[in-house]
């Protein structure tokens, strides 16, 4: 198996959402609005919940932002999760405003009874908390030599998760952030060892563009392989959409849950003769609404398009200036202009999805 | 450890460059120009070295094209490998050419006396072959049940290699190639218990833009974390200089390889007070040309940028329209406007590669 056994986890309940315990793996994401700007943070949720985000965090700097989520609550169906640094006051205060998650970072709030306090009040409510380590927060008692290690990353969401349990808290979830790859991958290996807390996986700040989306699909990718992880937030700067884009393609890539197309794409060489990464494009931006899993080739010669064209749900498989169109491995239409490949075949698509032949 | 030890295999030489044994992990791409275009074609191997390619490919569909390889090495120093399907006229062609190595499809080049005949020219010139198996272009004699198997795709590439090797060639480099990660990923495990050959790591036909780097980056990931691939190519659609950086930036998630700036950025959230991505971005490409590996962290507040900071090279740490400067750990500037953190970042590094303190 490419995958190891899936890691069994406690069920951790955020409003009508399962996270752990063998249930979908979450696909959650984080506002960049101001939380007190209520129609921004609501404009926000409802484009990231459109691009198939499941659960969405707001920064819970100030009372104010606290008290936000209660105007942010009624406009969303999303579950909410309040992000605690610091104050353990707006903790409370996020509860009160209808937070369906509270996170806390361990780096920052350490007051046993404080945390015990917030414990209660989310018990009483039915809301769990994910304690959630960062390498660049972590409390200077878990450091080793003066360096985060990942021995310490998980000492720090232990003795977190400690206090919690022996308040009679249970739901909750971890995670171990860092932006190095090895790192954030060895920290989620030891507590994954240590009991059974669903994790919620991320490579923290992980760079600009390319970089950003790499290391997020490297290292949540090796995690989930060893059927490590519960739920997947991937960190990039900019529109969080991205974010929910990068964590989809993600899962898909490992076969762990479908969503939309998959393209097969050739990676083009001197012997296409039409424009492969153009058509292909046209098609992705065409069907980006479409949810149905699908599978669609856009193959460039017959080297690998033909077995590539016969076993895609829809395919092209191009000549030079035509291409030939597939449906369901058969030829449909054969020697089609190449600037009309594109629209045929989605048009073909929509028809049949309509039709519920696709 | 996250990455486990690195199989050890035998090293296979291509010109002045060692794949396997232990070598750094060698990054190729592939041109898409049409060969018999001299020009275009050395145009775009020479900004695939730009972008840090080590090993080029260039399709071969015809003798025009084998024999171009000869005017192409006069341009270029990077090493040249023949992509050979169907005819093996070509590979001959292409090795009196010049080609530093064959690339061989088992999947249709099956006659064995062929395929001794261009083993034995190789072996006179000290040329060696990969062994390229795709799904899309799979012998149906591994086919299982019609079926494109992992235990099929490895079945195809010894069958192809103990000819091989019975004709007493030992050049050999296998690759297992399919657009599904799962399938890619357990074929390479197979062929790895079985020899010691290097083996080509890359998912193909991953598809578009987002999807083909996420895949590209899950299965190419997954297998080095276990220790399996010695050179990889990443196969994207269009620009193969897209290629090339993928590659390095899976290489470097993985702390294989360094090459340039790697950054950690914060992914912004309510509490940025200044425009992180685009302060990002503008020094990313400022440095884009720099080789020497540093970090560099734009940090949008205290939460976690203080430790990020101070452990990066360099850093920017936020507040609200201004941001401080860091380098080595030490604050250099405080409250510098946000329009100026770029370029006084900078210009700091470059003083600084260039005086040798950076």
């Amino acid at each position: 198996m490419t995958r190891d056994a899936r890691r069994l986890t406690r069920v951790v309940r955020v409003g009508d959402l399962s996270i752990g315990g063998g249930s979908p793996i979450v696909v959650q994401s984080m506002t960049n609005t101001d939380t007190r700007d209520v129609g921004a943070t609501v404009a926000q949720i409802r484009a990231l919940q459109r691009g198939g985000c499941e659960l969405v965090r707001v920064a819970v700097p100030d009372m104010a932002a606290a008290q936000a989520i209660a105007a942010i609550k009624r406009e969303v169906t999303l579950p909410i999760v309040a992000d605690i640094h610091y104050d353990p006051r707006l903790a409370l205060a996020a509860l009160a405003a209808g937070a369906d998650k509270l996170r806390l970072n361990p780096g920052n709030i350490r007051a046993p009874e404080r945390i015990r306090e917030v414990a209660q009040a989310a018990a009483e409510r039915g809301v769990p908390i994910r304690v959630g380590v960062n390498a660049g927060s972590l409390d200077e008692r878990f450091l080793k030599g003066g360096k985060v290690t990942p021995e310490g990353m998980a000492e720090a969401a232990l003795w977190e998760v400690s206090l919690l349990e022996k308040a009679g808290f249970r739901d909750i979830v971890i995670s171990l952030k860092a932006h190095d790859v090895a790192l954030t991958v060895e920290a989620n290996r030891l507590v994954a060892k240590e009991g059974d807390w669903p994790l919620h996986l991320g490579v923290t700040e992980p760079g600009t563009g390319l970089e950003g989306i790499v290391k997020s699909a490297v290292g949540i990718g090796i995690l989930l392989s060893q059927g490590i992880g519960d739920t997947i937030r991937v960190s990039l700067p900019g529109d969080p959409v991205r974010e929910v884009e990068v964590a989809w393609e993600i899962l898909k890539a490992l076969g762990l849950r479908q969503r939309g197309p998959s393209f097969v794409v050739c990676p083009t060489c001197g012997r296409t003769g039409i424009d492969i990464p153009g058509i292909a494009e046209e098609i992705r931006k065409e069907l980006s609404q479409l949810e149905k899993p699908l599978t669609i080739a856009v193959m460039g010669c017959p080297v690998n398009g033909l077995g590539e064209a016969q076993r895609a749900d829809y395919a092209i498989l191009g000549g030079s200036g035509y291409g030939t169109i597939y449906a369901h491995g058969q030829v449909v239409k054969p020697k089609v202009p190449e600037e009309k490949l594109a629209e045929e075949l989605v048009s073909l698509i929509l028809r049949e999805v309509k039709s519920g032949e696709a």
